[in-house]
């Protein structure tokens, strides 16, 4: 385990990098950018890589040694101890568009294990950080998972086309049914809401390894619950991770929902 | 119709109400406030209360003559050729947990149609607003329903259980397969989406005259297209309407779409 003066420092590294990143992101929504479609599908922007590559120089120069496995580019240094996981954009499509609901994850992992997280919302003006020991915080402020109440419970969920790529569409169908005050949102801003309580809990299914880079541990030190349904490598290479997380009870719940079919 | 003059005067005028509310609204966030379940199952706050009679007063105090219609209390002057039309907070669940997307509903109405309109939106710190022959506005600014690409198309709904009301939860299945690229959010998050061109379009039904007070003056002022596809007195007394908005090309098929099944 590494000192807490360590995770300290880290956590202020990483604050600084959400900072400059949101201000690169927030420069190029001004300024005008393009976007194309990834071989998946999928939509990537000037902006996606501009903050990619930003992210990469400035932890290069401060950890040279560390790892970095980020969404859009190669990853670097795979056997180093210290993995940065980056994903710039999250919700790609929604800033081509103006829907102000995107944001960038930032995680480093130690050993496998998360240190420090990030979930910026440049558009909103919000940024939720984790460390680990340290707790998690809005906007520099503590927030903890019981922040609301939780009667009537609001529910996160994936869109229903993603736990489809699992075949996994028929969860989506039993939380709706259980669940009926739903909400569809991107991963960072599903992952935030739940760490402050205003979600009861999310259900993620085939997420990657960005997508869910600082949910583990904002859940964690805001009080919460962050479990592992399954995961497996796909076709692709990738792995992929289908998780639920929230408040304890609610998560119990809807596991063993799961399970029972 | 009226003069340009009097159109303007009650848009700045109009302006002056969201402030307000805006400011009432974020001061009670912060200040903590109470919620409880009405009648019909959904939620309202002392914040949707207090919002509601600033506004009403406001309006009282500056014509006196002019009819109010709102959410949470009783209609004023209903034989007034001149009727505001107040959702003091659409979305009041998620206002109640936390989560940005709610906002704050003002129309004006001249003999039935739309002069002023205003949604804001005090957490996310963004108004749309719309006068008559005056343009759509985001904080001031011009928008134009093409001021985002349309391709791939994304397409806003009510939620399922909405459509279901009417016995039409079909058309929201409909449409989400032939638009699989979906958002659902509340009314005046939505609405403000479709003005800018974020959304391709939206289909909104079973609405009640507050929801959707503002949203037509705006779509049209900012270029796209509003049409009813149907409106009927239900069984409570208030009216409902179903309504498909945003760019001109979209709304006709998707009103094509529902007219075949």
């Amino acid at each position: 385990m590494l000192a807490k003066e360590e995770i300290s420092s880290l956590f202020t590294f990483g604050g600084e990098l959400a900072a400059k990143s949101r201000a690169l992101i927030l420069s190029h929504l001004k300024g005008g950018f393009t976007s194309k479609e990834k071989s998946d599908g999928s939509l990537v922007t000037t902006v996606d890589l501009a903050a990619e590559e930003l992210l990469r120089s400035l932890i290069e120069e401060r950890y040279p040694s560390h790892g970095i496995i980020g969404e859009e580019l190669e990853n670097r240094a795979p056997d180093s101890e210290y993995q940065w996981i980056l994903d710039p954009i999250d919700g790609t499509l929604n800033l081509a568009r103006g829907i102000p609901t995107y944001g960038t994850i930032i995680g480093l992992h130690f050993r496998g294990d998360p240190i420090v997280g990030f979930l910026d919302h440049p558009s909103l003006g919000v940024l939720y950080s984790a460390g680990k020991g340290l707790g998690a915080f809005r906007n520099g402020e503590k927030i903890h998972i019981e922040d609301f109440p939780s009667s009537p419970h609001v529910l996160g969920l994936g869109s229903r086309d993603i736990f489809a790529k699992s075949k996994d569409e028929g969860i989506f169908d039993l939380l709706s049914k259980h669940f009926p005050k739903l909400r569809v949102y991107y991963d960072c801003f599903a992952h935030a809401l739940a760490a402050q309580g205003s979600l009861s809990a999310v259900v993620e299914f085939n997420s990657k390894i960005w997508d869910i880079a600082a949910t583990e541990l904002l859940i964690e030190e805001a009080g919460g619950k962050f479990v592992e349904v399954k995961s497996w490598v796909d076709s692709d290479g990738i792995k992929r991770y289908s998780n639920v997380f929230g408040r304890s009870e609610i998560v119990e719940k809807i596991k063993s929902l799961i399970a029972n079919g």
